[in-house]
């Protein structure tokens, strides 16, 4: 990788990405991202909401091997992580995504939730993936909310998507996914409040984010924690978190008080299906240590739980040492 | 079956259904029923909405042995479609369905979300159930929404529904269901938007529409595609669809831009749950092969994926030939 | 037990929370609690909303074996009762649950959706378990929408929750989820619409509220019902009820005629999801023996079906004796 070209990869993606990509990366995986990003004071972006979109940007993305076997995606060459970055799109933006294969089979990027044609399908049967050493151009669009001529409602773009192989292993990715070829992508309506933090929870199967036990995150008592939630693979799940609740709905939160959207702890959550929502870390519940976890006993029992540490003013679990943090 | 109860048939059905269900049929299974139907123009429906009840109607259904093992259900004597045809109602309406029991088996006739009494059940229970060679006659009622005497509101029936069988193999049907015995029923209500076209998907176990192979759909650029979801069997599934998205909510279709539905291009259906959604189709990402699959990943692995191929101005999809449409 | 804490329990606990406790326990298992409750006639409640939210209660709770292996939870000690008791909040309250721990292994109370501090959260890591023989006692809040200092919304506490243990056979309460330790709780809104009745429905393994076969429920033609079903154990079920829907939402009902949310009769419930809805018994559909089961095909043949029998003007069910109610 060029200096040129990482520059670009910086300027084009936006630093919160950057940023929330590094803090997701260093708590789930020893192969993360060096990154000289340092965490951000707790309520950074409070009130901050999405921008409007902007023009044309691009990235370019690796699909590199691991040395145990798994694969992934990263910012930069030799540097994948499991999930792959964050990738945001405001409503109305045009991604160009670069995929540049540096494994030793033929790879691919599908989105979902983004408008692309079907040379940015990823799939075999539209040609658009990438054999081992080469490089192709995805090109996802996005779109506000629109009034069709009939007077129906073309919906936006806006969502907790992803992003994943379709191609390794079988013409549906399946060896892809299994090994790490996965990732977040979250597509913000101008207006939607930003977070102070974003983690991702990938159930793979029966590991979590590829790993046999479920990553820890921190946040500060008061900060706006996005979860974005993903399953993949052959098995249903129940994403539950402790002492924390959100609506089950678009945002993961309430447009106004009289919204009928059900609260919820704990959803079903099939391959390929994912969600997000929005929590302030510890509201109503004080700091400590939360769990989060799949709620299938048995997915549980094997390790598909992790915690949200919510630290008090001082950085600190009350009753807990923050060893392992 | 008489010509006499042939035309009273094609009377009371509506015309939109039979042409629906033939290409529905045409598109999935050697046994179709013939049809003179032939392929309708693009945006014959646009801007239509479905209208106002009429009266009661009443049509046959003959549920048949086909010569595989499997069973169906058909408007024709000797015709089975798995899925069964499509049956559509307008929230108000009364249909009453004569089950012929052409197999040599006791079968029956059990619907959700419409409305009907015990003897409509379909159940052995229930004593609504129907010998080989014997004929009986289910009545469905439907209603609008209404405002009960303490304020609260009694919902439609609008919805996408489905029938199956409900005493083959067991009390609940699943011989029945495992051969063939089920269909999709659509209850709209007045003012909703009518599609151009429909396609059935059910996910039976490891089938689709009990094919092992996925079948093909085939629309025009633009063309408004209404699909129906169902699942039965044993096993949960997550269906998805290359390119295209929709509301998760009764229509499939946000009521008006700020409607905060979540959008989805995939979704959890466990045994016996039923959506629906209409899409453009190649809104926004023009014509080609858009594959839908279960994502479950052992699922699509297994055959559970097809296409839905939209076809450009000159009924070619670009870069594919078009043999096997 | 004291009478002494009897009498406060009784006290503090509404009424309402004790009949249907007891209609609900006796419909489903030998062990229900003794009660001088009697049915309760049609429509006592009909139009009564839940009223204001009082000041802090305080109920005991007590774990306690049962001769077959199984546990309970219960509200008289030796009387423990699967599903647990119901337990019913008005958003805005608080309760304080002692758990009285007379089982042989540690044990714990943990619930979904309402608020609490780590030291309530029923977990070994955060050292609020309950040892043999001794008893703890559990804070349980609630709090109404509001508006965040940021514009955001707050949700209430209002929903279909649940209740159970997480430390029996391991860190998740898997073996005492599976021998029965978890019950409903349900938080209301102050002017929500009350039921006549209340029926729990826990589809636990292939078991339903831990019986092989599943348990029957009457109701009267009119009645207003509501049904809170929840999964636990390690798999995934469809709830179905036979000629009655509800809206997928947070209570199940339609705020107004042009609510979009979605009428269903079916709903994947995976584990340690909940959800719960009110239907008028018979509308539109008359009194009979209405069917309800899990609708993965398997699960139903197997025992996860009952019946609720909704009956007539003179407390009959046509066309069926009554012996087994």
């Amino acid at each position: 990788m060029t200096e040129k070209s990482t520059d670009v990869t910086r300027r084009l993606l936006s630093r919160r990405a950057f940023t929330t990509t590094a803090a997701t990366a260093a708590a789930i995986a020893p192969f993360a991202v060096a990154s000289q990003a340092t965490a951000e004071p707790a309520g950074k972006t409070a009130g901050k909401t999405a921008g409007e979109p902007g023009d044309v940007r691009r990235i370019t993305l690796y699909a590199d091997n691991l040395p145990d076997g798994q694969m992934g995606y990263g910012l930069e060459p030799g540097k994948p992580t499991i999930p792959g970055p964050l990738i945001e799109m405001i409503e109305g933006e045009t991604l160009e995504i670069e995929l540049v294969n540096n494994t030793d089979v033929t790879a691919s990027l599908h989105a979902h939730g983004v408008d692309y044609e079907t040379t940015s399908d990823g799939t075999r049967m539209n040609n658009s993936v990438v054999e081992p050493g080469s490089r192709y151009v995805y090109t996802w669009r996005t779109h506000t909310p629109a009034t069709r001529p009939d007077g129906t409602i073309a919906p936006g773009s806006a969502g907790y998507w992803h992003y994943h192989d379709h191609v390794v292993g079988t013409d549906h990715g399946t060896g892809g996914i299994l090994r790490g070829l996965y990732g977040p992508l979250v597509v913000r309506r101008t207006g939607d409040i930003l977070p102070d933090k974003t983690f991702t929870v990938v159930f793979n199967d029966m590991k979590t984010n590829n790993l046999t036990q479920a990553p820890d995150f921190t946040a500060e008592l008061g900060e706006r924690v996005e979860f974005i939630v993903i399953a993949h693979g052959n098995f249903f799940h129940t994403f539950h978190i402790h002492g924390h609740r959100w609506a089950d709905n678009r945002t993961g939160m309430l447009k106004d008080p009289q919204d009928q959207s059900r609260i919820i702890d704990t959803k079903t959550t099939g391959p390929a299906e994912s969600f997000g929502f929005q929590v302030i870390a510890g509201e109503l519940v004080g700091p400590g240590m939360w769990m989060y976890h799949c709620h299938v006993q048995s997915h549980s029992d094997m390790g598909m739980a992790g915690t949200l540490m919510v630290t008090d003013a001082n950085g600190n679990v009350p009753g807990h040492s923050m060893d392992g943090s």
